[in-house]
């Protein structure tokens, strides 16, 4: 396993998946848990302790709340330590966004976006540091970039050839599927 | 010791020493800490896991940022855990107050305002839970809510006596000396 | 009676209902009432006023939008008073919040989450309290937070052993029943 | 007195000073206290309470924070409260804003800008009110409105004389003056 | 009439309804107008002209987003301009209360709380503003509290006798019907 | 074309139709394209620094989130560009607004309000700025605030005539239908 | 004049003094004037009514907190008008920037950054708008692109050549003189 | 050169300092470069483009307001893009951190704290970034660790020999010094 992803509940999976199919695409061993800084203290210090001599080279964390998981993994280990915030129904994961980015000076976690995106880009930015050491890694970070402005421009093609109705008229067909 | 004020870094002491004032006015006896949730976890985690074997009651913590201490506290110990978010230079205390308030169902924190009222008031709450089985403590809390009272009808008195100018004026006087 | 739960209106009844289950599982008595302290001040003044003489030891508040509730028994008592800030439709709950945990020195409130974590974390900050004149309250306490570690640990088994995609399957499978 | 301004804090008075100085040009008849919701409940419910039997017919209230006195008193009369929300060290007055305007329906209480300019128009705001029924302050509120806007034409003419420079340079004269 | 009740776009309106039904249960005669700041600013401004002169005693404003129905209105009249702000889907109602509650010093609005509870407590202050000259008015406006406390304490009594559950279900069935 | 209409996504598609329905209606030529800031840079630089020479005269770009799309194309370019924050789901479109509005000084941005009213109103401040050479788009602006004048003139007359209630029970049969 | 520059406050003078300053360099002719939408309202009206027969082809107005201004008078004019939210004591000019940017659809108003860099940029908007049709305007501006980037590519050499300290040690020393 | 620090504009470079002294203090070869997204925008593309090819592995970006350069810089790479939000006058760096945080799904940032916390902490993350294939720098980054913790622990000790007041008393004689 090079990659953790560590969630404090299993409400945060749905969203924590999407960075697991990145890993998966990039063809990067990885291992999901449950660990909460709050209610399993000691198994998340322990969790962040033994990560780098199990083999881990970046914890991937998913927080909502008052989400201090992150902060507490990389309170106890030096390998870099990403994270997203949860999006949250009272305050629109602005409190996990807060309580996440705001790390004092000496114990950095990265923070990504909010929600999916988020948990997309964590995947990826896994796969971005590990490819400064791994060739094949990086091949595949650039071949995906590759794909996503490909299909940037066949949609902006699309919609030149159709016009608006039909793009949306097409787009609403799909959906239903 | 039945109170352990606990901060995360020297910055917040000048804060946290209304929470410690308090507590000596009311004659309850108390240490004052620096543990970082951060930068000390396992300290931090050893403190609140022995905090009632020692004695310990309450715990006051002061956090800010993306503020975890009373949350790693709570975490390892079922003593009350009271939290004074410390104002920020960047986001005016709204990132210690969402990172403190927001905690998981199951380990509950008692927020406080933030900064110095909420630091006083952390010191009163702890002192109205002690109250709960200490008739002398109970007294001395209920002495200071007359005096606090009376404080306020005496500047009230003074007000109607001598109006509006003549009253800031004075103010400024006792201000400046 | 050992624990108030007073709310403002009969709105906040779903979620104040969380802190009742809690006591009730903690098997400390409680009483729940509806009072207002807008509409009922004197009965809120009285309540608060009477509170200690009645053997109360803690009020739990809900309050929302204009959260006066927790302030207006807190003035009126020198018995912990803890609050719930209720979710609102137009400031998503940070109007209950701001006019909750913003107390000014002298009179504390001890704030807890907006809207249901809070309320259950309410129910258990009391027991905590409640837990420290109160061995076999304390004994629940701990014993719940066994339970919620144990819950923790069984779904990351299952999730390790099963995987992402078959655990999120089997969630959803419970969830239509 | 007609018109009561009362306020929490001793430190909200140069701004409800504000508040007065209207009401002086107005020749309306007011009256200053130093009352505290949170502090002397007792003293806010009887002041509200037998506020139209004194002859009251506006109050208007300050407060900051958790600000409860507004609410408090228009609680327990019926004249009209009027308030100003005090800008406050952390939350910018945002707290003070929320705890005074998210009123719930039944109980009303007119909110003005956060601090000074609030002020002043709780002053205009009452004497509006009075006007109603008081044909000699109707007229002083009209001529008001025309000072300030020839004030305004005033500015607009030198401005327009003597450009941008000179004007910005005459300004800082006179403020140093 | 009395009281002018002017909006600025009809999807404002069953909002607004709610102030039309105070005013109509204390025998308050007012009218309802569809006016825009932006797209009818000569009505709007003609419309305040003459508000006095036609016999408005009141206005109670309703505007949403860059809301400056109440502030134009209150510019060219000096009767009481009192204003609701409407919820918003992109920002909460944060933008419309915003926009109405900061007016400058000079010319008042009195802001009440965002949406239906607003409306309702325009509708209330309006009538308590004309209280303060009509003996009816007042009268209704008291016997409208004593109904709302009555309404608190019947709520209360009951919850006390049947118990959380059963209050819970009899209230979802009401909700049915 | 004269009107570069560009969006970092199709989902934004919806929204940014409107300011297309605009144009049309005032009979400007335009057209519509999917660009990406993040995901296809080159061809964003290169849109930009082509346009005036291809003839266009206003830019509207749509963006959401992280919303460098307009910046982007206003650091390639000196014809005027317009943007709409698009609404997002975890903040509300403040994310969109604050990275649209805040443009350091020297690259300017015209933004406009979040969602469908920016981007109607995209299409129309596209019209005014072309309506300085252009006399019959002039016209043609000036006629739509005309219909929209009487339109909102036509329902106050609706209102008016058939009230509150009637009003409201069309309206909803029209949804309907 | 060709652009009219209006503030609602002579306060606001020192922050539009900046667009004033771009017009300048650019050689357009413009006028600055104080007139407010809520202590003149008339004045307001007539001075957007008449703009374009006045010869005026933008607006450029500066206003904050509940900031009406450019709000009405893009209600009665359909030539361009941009605004430049003030920053404000209390709410941080959010105030003014909300007010501002959330226009209904149908009367658009293109907003700016808040304060110094968004007064620049109005200054720079407009000359992008006027270059449209006056080909001396859109070299200048272009030129103006073409020193700020030359300027950031000397900064830059200039760092690369003398490192940080003493890059920082000269720039102190260029603001002591 | 391992790592690029990139800013936008020198006024940030006091802050992005800060991340400087930590590369130099690991040991790890850097470059310090001001380029603007919006004034250099070839320049930053440039940059991003041939940052591998020139050996860089990390790049830490300093950006405010709408602040778009690392979303610039890692649309045209795919090593790993740090990002520190700088603090900002009008909005307390909000606007620089939705603008960075909020990428969309497909090109990541990581963010770190707005300000110096978090430019010394992207200083870190990209010695623990590189650290995972050179030994020397983990090693570095580890006993970093211990110091920061034992210097905790020194204050700690500290504050408890010589208590509250005693400690202030020397922190504030150190600061004069």
């Amino acid at each position: 396993m090079r990659v953790g992803i560590v969630m404090g509940s299993d409400t945060d999976l749905p969203i924590m998946a999407e960075a697991a199919k990145v890993l998966r695409d990039m063809e990067i061993e990885y291992e999901v848990r449950i660990i909460s800084a709050h209610r399993t203290p000691e198994e998340a210090a322990e969790y962040a302790r033994t990560a780098r001599s199990r083999g881990l080279e970046v914890i991937i964390a998913g927080a909502g709340g008052a989400a201090h998981l992150a902060g507490s993994l990389a309170a106890c280990t030096t390998i870099p330590v990403l994270c997203v915030p949860m999006p949250t129904t009272s305050l629109d994961g602005l409190d996990s966004l807060y309580s996440i980015v705001q790390m004092p000076g000496g114990v950095p976690v990265a923070t990504l976006a909010i929600g999916r995106p988020g948990a997309k880009n964590a995947g990826l930015l896994a796969a971005q540091i590990l490819g400064l050491k791994d060739e094949a890694i990086r091949r595949r970070v650039e071949e995906n970039r590759i794909r996503m402005k490909e299909n940037v421009l066949a949609k902006d093609r699309r919609l030149r050839e159709i016009g608006i109705e039909a793009y949306l008229q097409k787009k609403n067909q799909e959906k239903k599927r």
